[in-house]
């Protein structure tokens, strides 16, 4: 089974945005078993769209078309598609008219012309309904082919996607209930673990595949079934995920695809305890990325950004001797910037950086790239030098996941001493 | 002159990695006139490449690749264009040799048979030198059009582009060099905007074009020549930017493509002005703007998460009263910790935020999306209300826009006074 992406619009063929969509789209679809033969982007043009179509067409059994359904002159998706299915007849959907009324309302905005032929719809579709936005998805049938063409906007598209459309995929085209199981790993890299799974690996039955997505410092392992997911298969998949926690008992962290700062904030939630931060070159990354998730209040208090060293001071009680004999981006001082954290800020864990992101800043013996890392309880401090490379964003983004699996680290060995 | 995009690789068709190479490059492309015609992505398969290339042969002039030029066996993208173009002789690029050993060399790490076969390239093509890595690009012609692979790292792709595509582009097809004038806005919105510069569009003459380029709350216009730009069509362009600017004198930020966080960075510089943050439900993402650029810790100090009552109370003096009387998402509240930011992080200027993200936590009277922002200096506070939407990211990124756009109109209100 082959589908295709087509993203339709001039602001992703003139560089203003950049097509999020497609791959969030492939990977719901490759869990379903469905692999994504192309995706392209064209512009709002007719004979360009038209051409796009026809040349999926050829390829793929299911198009699923985003963009272009917005109310203005430029948006020309569903009277192409109704073309291209030689359809021109519209018809008001009342249902989509009741939503389209409901956000004017909501809005208090006053509803124009162009807002109610939001809901004008060509006869030949099956609509599918879009509640959180005016334009609704439509469904076109040709032969034996399916064609869906969604709204751009990302979050209308991911709920239609995830409630309509790959139920509908699923159903029609009888697709095996596939299971998948991820494992989360931090810490290592995708040729540790191949190597150290080799074993496992080779004694998978035929019908169970393992994938390595690495992402950002840490890779998901992922178990799929390659037919029907019965009770009995799904049994497999679960003692084959138990054979990998214990073949990697270090460098596990969830069964659940959750990003590591999350499952940290569920472990700590449960066990009620709290966490600070003490950043210097990460500057505010960490607690980003902790207040990025909904509820992370009940277990992250906040904490210092402390760029400058008498920040480091003010607000951490780092001893100014530290600094001058060792440098902001040393052993002593990255321990007390953490112990510093929870004293101060008054939680159970923290976790303080302190580095040189660069590109400039470096020195012989601390070169750019030099990343000092602490985490920290109210009776242990942990902490570990890293040499990173050249690249200031990627310095950032990879201090920031050595501190997560720090933490998680330290988190583990103390919840696991407890229970 | 239309060009096509062609990312190779299956990362991207089973949604491991989202492409944001083509945005860049469309981007880049659009400034010196060439417009996409379509960009696609393509699956490690030779008939599929092949097909891709013809079908970009037929309607564009500019067929630019990347991606599928690393060393692993998937990797097809040479031997697939060496096929293209009937070449199947290849021979060793001494240029690139070097530039592979040398990489090996500093790193220290063993230099195997696949890694010198990065170097070996079909005998039809012409190598543009990647110093920044060991796939270089190539450049293949056929009739009048010209096909460059490049690798798919976005910062090899990117010095490649930049330092020798767009030059050899701009030189092979005679291309006007076009004369690009930037006006950053920010607080208002393109509509806006479009009502107030109405008459000056209106009067342009047919080779200067104004194009509206919004982002996240922000507004870039762009004024182009459409022709040569001649020193004196150079002169018109900067007296049609002088005439936008006065007529949102309010609304200008800056005349450079420069983002408004980089543009406060350097004006505080410039003046010797220091910068500290006090932030609640942005949860660090102000810093982090910041601080992802080089330089910043010149006039940013760092200052506090303060995601907890406790945490304001404590680092920010705000009153236990205040955060009882009128709760942590109010004026009195924002004030003190835009105040207690000054005092306690001694800086010359801050940044409060404090409001409610979503999904959960508002209210009738605060409801999902309301936040207060101040900014203040050693004088003077200045503290706005804000209603956003209930989507959290959404919320946290437009908060971090508003705070600095009104961080900006302090800035130049009193360095306009001070001159």
């Amino acid at each position: 089974m082959l589908a295709e992406l087509i993203t339709i619009g001039d602001e992703i063929l003139i560089g203003q945005i950049v097509d999020t969509n497609s791959a969030w789209m492939a990977a719901e679809l490759n869990k379903i078993g469905i692999k994504i033969k192309q995706i392209s982007s064209v512009s709002d043009d007719v004979s360009h769209i038209v051409e796009a179509l026809q040349e999926a067409e050829k390829r793929a059994d299911i198009i699923l078309i985003t963009g272009g359904l917005g109310p203005t002159k430029d948006d020309i998706t569903k009277k192409t598609l109704a073309k291209y299915f030689n359809c021109d007849e519209f018809v008001m959907h009342k249902p989509t008219l009741a939503i389209v009324e409901g956000i004017f309302a909501k809005y208090n905005a006053p509803l124009l012309a162009v807002n109610i032929q939001q809901a004008m719809v060509p006869t030949c579709c099956k609509v599918i309904l879009n509640p959180q936005g005016t334009a609704p998805a439509m469904l076109f049938k040709k032969a034996d082919k399916i064609f869906i063409s969604m709204p751009g906007v990302p979050y209308e598209m991911k709920n239609i996607m995830s409630s309509s459309v790959i139920p509908l995929i699923q159903e029609k085209y009888n697709l095996p209930a596939v299971y998948h199981q991820t494992i989360l790993t931090a810490g290592v890299g995708e040729s540790f673990l191949a190597e150290k799974l080799e074993a496992i690996e080779d004694s998978l039955p035929a019908y169970i595949k393992l994938a390595y997505l690495p992402k950002l410092g840490s890779v998901r392992l992922r178990l799929s079934t390659l037919e029907h997911a019965s009770p009995q298969i799904i049994e497999e998949v679960k003692a084959y995920t138990q054979k990998i926690i214990d073949t990697i008992p270090n460098h596990w962290v969830a069964k659940e695809d959750l990003p590591i700062e999350k499952v940290i904030l569920n472990l700590m939630e449960s066990k009620g305890l709290t966490l600070s931060v003490a950043e210097s070159c990460t500057g505010g990354a960490v607690a980003k990325m902790l207040t990025q998730h909904t509820g992370s209040s009940s277990v992250f208090m906040g904490g210092g950004v402390v760029y400058s060293n008498g920040l480091k001071i003010k607000l951490l009680d780092v001893k100014p001797e530290t600094l001058e004999n060792f440098g902001a981006v040393s052993e002593p001082t990255i321990e007390e910037m953490a112990r510093g954290a929870i004293k101060n800020f008054e939680t159970d864990y923290s976790i303080a950086v302190s580095g040189i992101a660069g590109p400039s800043g470096g020195t012989l013996e601390k070169p750019v790239g030099t990343v000092w890392i602490a985490v920290a309880n109210k009776e242990k401090t942990v902490a570990k030098k890293f040499t990173f490379g050249n690249k200031r964003t990627q310095n950032i983004e990879r201090s920031v996941m050595a501190a997560f699996t720090m933490l998680f680290r330290l988190l583990k060995e103390n919840t696991e001493a407890a229970s």
